[in-house]
């Protein structure tokens, strides 16, 4: 016998546990990780070099620990994207949304305290959760994955989280969250206890509808959560950020790791946020992309989730995973994120969404045979 | 009455608590943070541009999640430095070696179970232990800050903690600790319940002796925790990494979170571990620097901590915070670790060492009168 994870003092809950991920495989065309399709624009990439190089210079010397510059940059973002005015001090960076969340749940989650999502959701949610002791509830959805709104109230009035978790637009759902729903369910669980709400808005770039941010006004309980890894085309950079009360910045600080972001990614997504225009060009396209994804995936024949995110579900399926690999055999690599019945693919380029097309109307006509 | 932390539903452990870290101050010669005072050489930032120019034209896509050439190229140079042979599986890399205990601490700690430090060390040990929600047992040293054997098996046997934390050489003393004492440590550890043995080698590249590294061999409850940002003078870089028995590595990416080292971290990493070898020339340099600080610093009548790092402990103040002060007046910042007694500077280059010996020879003839 090999020595193992089981042979090792490990904690309980963490027994049979596989590492999180999707499976890496290599695919002429993959569309499971909700990646941006276009490499970013070649003088992005000089300007990335450039201020790497300045920023390798300082390297051995810490990053900037407050990372004042970023964040300042990201609130002028904020600012200017959603007409909602935000400063320096009402926003925080990590390494990627996930490392946000962490943050918030070692804040204000932790033993003792629990948390919810309304599923199916971003499963990350529930494993940082995990990660950080936090109980995990699974709040309840409609058949058609909008949030049953009287079902949430009686959730959060019965377990009285201490975080609760909207995400809008929803992931793998891809249907956005309305605003009045935000709305009742603050109050609700305002109403429960006094408890944070996080909306994780990493897809909101790809929107029909607006940001909910100006929601932050008058409620310091709030949270928005976002990503530079979609809208940016910088999955590979790991740059989550939130806005919130400057009070929830504040007590963040408490738990971050000190000198978190690194200096060549500090370095990075300054860069990035200097070229914001040229990117959300690129989610212009992708936005036109998955709405051409929806209609053409309704015209094959299947039924589609309303998306306002950069990747669409589809279905039903007898056997969703069974479906998965019939398409991976088209050279194809989709999302089977475990939804009885639906799969997600991420809107790709024309191309690559052409490739998928194909793939899935001859697994439609063999189903149909 | 402004809304603040106290406002907010934040852990109650966490009330009135601030952010951990050095006042970053302004300030001529900063030897505050045992950061490496030599700027990597130009070929290395032109490497790390090179390489972090082909990362951004990928930097849409994900990063390898696993980081496997990074991995890889990290057991290289720790079986080259340490003659201990290592393969990618047995080692894990993460953003600082805080991030590495952060995980060691939520696959091994945690909620209901204790670690256990010998203290005066490493602040950040309990730190992330408190984040982490795992109990925190501070350990006794001797006043002379070896650590006292025999009242540190009493402790193991008492508390029967989890984790055990031994820093070698010891921040903020200096001294290393003897490989007699770790495997001491290590057996009464495994006498008391099967736990694991964290020694952490963030400034083993200064010391006189040898890495404890070869003790892998035969114990699969011993991790090894290094960092990049000392010996490589990669602070800004934030890249730790730990070596242990692949289990463990296969351990800690059940709670690691998924994608967290960038493509450009990754990138920057490869290309300083090309360097190794200009980098290390810096290291000896230190060394003489950190062994001429300690001659000094007894030469004026200080008593120090014997160091096998790239910093000196130094004493003893009446009221450490106030010689601190006065230091800081002449131009120098050095660290008040909280040591009653004592205070802790970086060996920086010969000018900044000259600088801070200015300083303290008037600090002690001021006190002498």
């Amino acid at each position: 016998m090999t020595f193992g994870i089981d042979d090792l003092p490990v904690r309980d809950e963490l027994r049979g546990k596989s590492p999180y991920g999707a499976p890496q495989l290599d695919v002429p065309v993959r569309l499971n990780t909700n990646e941006n399709p276009y490499p970013l624009p070649e003088a992005l990439v000089e300007r990335i070099t450039e201020r790497v190089r300045a920023a390798a210079r300082d390297l051995n010397r810490y990053p900037d620990r407050d990372a004042v510059e970023l964040r300042t940059r990201l609130a002028e973002y904020l600012t200017k994207t959603t007409g909602h005015p935000l400063d320096t001090g009402d926003v925080w960076a990590a390494n990627g949304s996930n490392e946000v969340i962490q943050q918030l749940l070692q804040t204000f989650g932790g033993p003792g305290r629990t948390a919810i999502g309304f599923e199916p959701s971003y499963s990350m949610h529930g494993l940082i959760a995990r990660g950080t002791g936090t109980g995990w509830i699974s709040g309840p959805r409609h058949a058609d994955f909008t949030i049953d709104v009287p079902a949430a109230e009686r959730a959060l009035a019965e377990h009285r989280p201490d975080v609760v978790f909207i995400t809008t637009p929803n992931n793998p759902t891809g249907n956005a969250v309305p605003a009045e729903t935000v709305l009742a369910l603050y109050e609700a669980a305002q109403a429960a206890k006094p408890s944070m709400v996080v909306v994780d808005e990493a897809y909101v770039e790809f929107s029909h509808g607006a940001s909910l941010l100006p929601l932050l006004a008058g409620r310091p309980h709030l949270v928005i959560s976002r990503t530079m890894s979609k809208a940016f085309g910088a999955a590979g950079l790991r740059l989550g950020y939130l806005a919130a009360h400057p009070a929830v910045v504040d007590a963040v600080q408490l738990v971050r790791l000190p000198y978190h972001l690194s200096a060549v990614t500090q370095a990075t997504a300054l860069a990035a946020l200097e070229h914001t225009d040229t990117l959300l060009k690129y989610v212009e396209q992708l936005k036109t992309e998955r709405d051409r994804l929806v209609a053409e995936l309704r015209a094959i024949g299947y039924e589609v989730t309303e998306s306002d995110a950069n990747f669409v579900q589809f279905g039903r399926f007898a056997d969703s995973h069974e479906a998965w690999r019939k398409i991976l055999d088209r050279g194809v690599l989709v999302r089977d994120n475990g939804v009885p019945g639906w799969l997600r693919v991420t809107a790709g380029t024309p191309e690559e969404n052409d490739a998928f097309l194909d793939a899935v109307r001859e697994v439609k006509k063999e189903q149909n045979t």
